[in-house]
């Protein structure tokens, strides 16, 4: 039966690939939709570039960072550098990078959003690409790599709520925080104190409903891809229902008692959130962790755009801290809480909760200190250094026209939208 | 054979779920993209919450009366309920859980279009969640579960035209009917007698047409998730292919012939037509038999929308009612009359025209009147008592306003879009 | 294991096929986005029925000219006609029928973009029949059916660069030439010399990127579903990945070193080109192949819009010729070139760089040569006739009104769009 397996499980691991190269798309809409139309052409050219670019970061060292040999160097930090993709294509691991790379554009491409509306085009490349060169194949290398130290302490992230959503949603944080806000905002009295927090709403909803729903069909993919039998695919699409879901009727509820409405931008962020908290859990959670995982995440994206909007006053255009940041935090602790051996492939992690103890949810922690700490430090150095040289940010009188006129020459993503009135 | 059949087709079967879940999408996009600007958001909400509040019905209660036994209550009418999905998750079919869950979700989701730019949000989300609750399941479970009345009479509905498609159709008819007609929708005489019937043309065509081709690609999981067998597969692919097809040809001449110009948006329709009857006797027919049932499809959708519009006046802006409705009784009396066991996994039934006699098509029409009885009742229960009680229809100043700034407090789905013209 | 195979391979076949189909969607994005609001609703349409009318085609006759014998008549050049489809039902290859129904499909699709905003839709419907009825069927005989001469001689075109993408970019390139250009596309002077070419930007970016990104995600199915062995899909995918992004980059910088600016539509047609050059050699180039062939694509398909505005004065709104013709030349060459046997599933093929002669790279100009005559001669018949008998182009008012009201009595594809303001 081995290799009635291998090529089953070979073949969906591809088509897995290809539904979370779709989420590009997800996160192309859920970005255009939910800002301004003045910069629609530039998102989505953000959103093409990225993969791209991340395909060449990836091909020349990034994929080898990540999957190459843990041993060369320092131990399980880092992969040894190669060409073998180039060099010896007939034995290379083919499915793997593919499989690889598209995770890795997805770690890139959230830190876009929250960047949104004001950050130079040629910025954005050059941090784009450095992700998917150098500061995610380190930390997946950690993570995924069956050398990489934390592998080696037991942490365990199976699809990433920790190594792509909550390093992009670190990303995001500090990219938009150095950026600084959009013109207007935060309106501040004279003492520099924020008295106001203006909404931009988004100018395409549909279209921004659309990628939250091309996002949650590609993470079927996503959380899917790396299973190993048919019981693990089934509990592992079962609790990645159930989150989301969960997470979307906690968010109605509760915006619909604070707020006497239901919001429906905040709802589905709240799939969003729901989608990345139990990305690391979803092989080792039951019916009951997911649902209270996913009825947490979708409190704690209101929390997180709070954070953003009112504590911290970050601007966040499309609320991916508080759907990557804080929830991919989340979902890396609630693997060390709602773990449970009765999930079918998952033989020894029980979480806390589940009389596992307190051990794993502390490899947990340690994990997700290491990874933000990382990813931190690297992406600080790397913002502070193109602020310096070329420049972060648009110019006043660029954000204001926008930037598809002003970065593309293109006067608007809508032209003509209307002569047929 | 038998192990590889069970690993391939178990993964395919998951695969086909996804496809499923991605028609929530579809039936988004068409919603909005068929009816005003104005209630965009809402529609939007509408789509996604009765996906997640219908995950919440079918965890508590509506999955076991659809999958449990049989036998401890009326014999073949109701599952037994049970909390094995918390209670004995490592030995849960979580895989069977996830399928039905996503098509339970299609029957919830095809009333929402019917009954739309006039619906109260709450009201939706009770009877949204009460279908997935009690009214799907039990139907379902006569259809589907192995020990369901139906299918010990040997009637036949392979994915869903009777007890998906039907069931949502005449939900919504029932709906629409009691909430009564939008604003404007028609005019009348002194008698009451309706003059003149006005059409509210849509505020987005791509964004309908993206739905459409968006479902009828979920389509081939919809109908092809069940298969057993490549060759099974490749037949339901093929029947699947073309009855929608030549629907929306045989559309097009119908509707160039009688208006003098081939009508987009009914073509449109026409696609979802084919597809909702080529459902039931997908794995039935041959390709003669889904050309057919097919080219009636086609020309029933333009007869259901005009039933609804100048016989019943009922107001289904979306035409739910002619798409689900009146093709998903066609699809289930097509099973009686063109199935042939030339069809590879067809051993058995062959259709009044293939030889088969009257009694199969007997059978399918007593399917069919105790599945539309059943709905007919229980629906019409729910919706009186909801508009009793909390009302069913906003208010006239709410339905002008639009539903997006009166339900939802979202002044509207497409802000700021023409600011950079 | 080779039944293994046979099962996990033929459902990937089926699913491949459904992601075929599912770029027809991509298509009317990417037709609808990047032209006038006047004719969304038209372009929607045409997109709908060369499907539909295709699959009538397919079924009466084109399915059993690439499908049939090669032996009944002249041997290698056309199959033999059968209505097996109909009469045999039990014994057909129905898995066979729906892929190939699929890729002709995208074949005829791919005219309507280059003929957009002008072409009467009568027209349309008998010319799209047509190639799906006679042109496309008996070159894809050619190339395809392992009687086909072009088979026989080596020519190799694994998914469709040359029998398909190049076929419809020619198809598109004598009809854009055939109907002239839009009005006010070129201003000439008194010698009737082009002195300026006008751009009309399309009406909807997002919706447009959103068609590629379709077409993207779909493509992994157009050049993976008829793979045999994981290696090999594996392979395909990498390759198929590899070039896309390359070309995206290379004509990122191009148009960013020869603009000023990086032009976001440019970009997304570069991505299609790359896409549309890997195509044949998909399974027969390595990495350093897939990528040199991406990033020539990533240039040529600004030659080729280049080539039609102000060399040929032909108006191709969409960039068809561009994308589909010029790198379907491409990559149809590009397996003479860049083959090599270090490819999974390639025993033989070396091309010119790789040690393999000049021989393969001939075969390839051959079979380039035969199947453009091919296409040139039997299109310009189609469109001669279609002229000279019911017309293909719109009357100048029709085509200033729009297409949609004048042919589909649709005032606009966006009614409504701005009363909630």
């Amino acid at each position: 039966m081995e290799d009635v397996s291998t090529i089953v499980f070979g073949v969906w691991f591809l088509v897995g690939a290809a539904l979370v190269f779709w989420m590009q798309a997800g996160f192309a809409m859920v970005e255009a939709g939910f800002t301004r139309a003045k910069n629609a052409g530039n998102i989505i050219m953000k959103n093409l570039m990225d993969f791209c670019l991340g395909t060449v970061s990836f091909m020349i060292l990034g994929s080898s960072l990540l999957l190459g040999s843990s041993d060369w160097a320092l131990g399980g930090f880092i992969g040894k550098p190669s060409w073998d993709l180039f060099l010896h294509f007939e034995n290379y691991d083919w499915s793997s990078f593919v499989f690889n790379l598209v995770f890795c554009a997805t770690a890139a491409t959230i830190v876009s959003g929250a960047m949104a509306e004001r950050t130079k085009f040629s910025a954005y490349c050059v941090y784009s690409a450095i992700i998917s060169l150098l500061i995610y194949p380190i930390e997946a290398h950690w993570i995924w790599n069956p050398g990489g130290w934390l592998v080696k302490l037991g942490f365990h992230d199976f699809a990433g709520s920790c190594a792509i959503h909550m390093v992009g949603g670190i990303s995001a944080l500090i990219g938009a925080a150095l950026l600084g806000p959009r013109i207007g905002k935060f309106n501040k009295d004279e003492n520099g104190k924020v008295v106001k927090v203006h909404t931009f709403p988004g100018h395409n909803l549909p279209l921004g409903a659309l990628g939250v729903f091309i996002l949650w069909f590609g993470w079927y993919g996503f959380n899917g891809a790396a299973a190993t039998s048919v019981e693990q695919l089934g509990s592992i699409f079962l609790t990645t229902t159930i989150a989301p879901a969960l997470a979307t009727v906690s968010c109605m509820i509760f915006t619909w008692l604070k707020y006497g409405k239901p919001d429906v931008s905040m709802c589905l962020n709240a799939s969003l959130a729901g989608l990345v908290a139990i990305t690391a859990p979803c092989d080792t959670v039951d019916a009951f962790g997911s649902a209270i995982i996913g009825i947490v995440a979708g409190l704690l994206v209101v929390f997180g755009v709070w954070l953003c909007d009112h504590a911290l006053h970050v601007d966040d255009p499309v609320g991916a801290v508080a759907v990557h940041g804080v929830n991919g935090i989340w979902g890396t602790i609630a693997v060390g809480l709602f773990s449970t051996t009765t999930v079918p492939g998952n033989d020894t992690l029980n979480g806390l909760f589940y009389g596992g103890g307190i051990h794993p949810l502390l490899i947990q922690l340690l994990g997700f200190a290491a990874v933000a700490a990382w990813t931190a430090v690297t992406i600080t150095i790397v913002f502070l250094i193109i602020k310096k040289t070329m420049g972060l940010r648009v110019s006043e009188e660029e954000e204001i026209k926008g930037l598809d006129p002003t970065e593309h020459g293109l006067p608007t993503a809508y032209a003509d939208f209307l002569t047929t009135k």
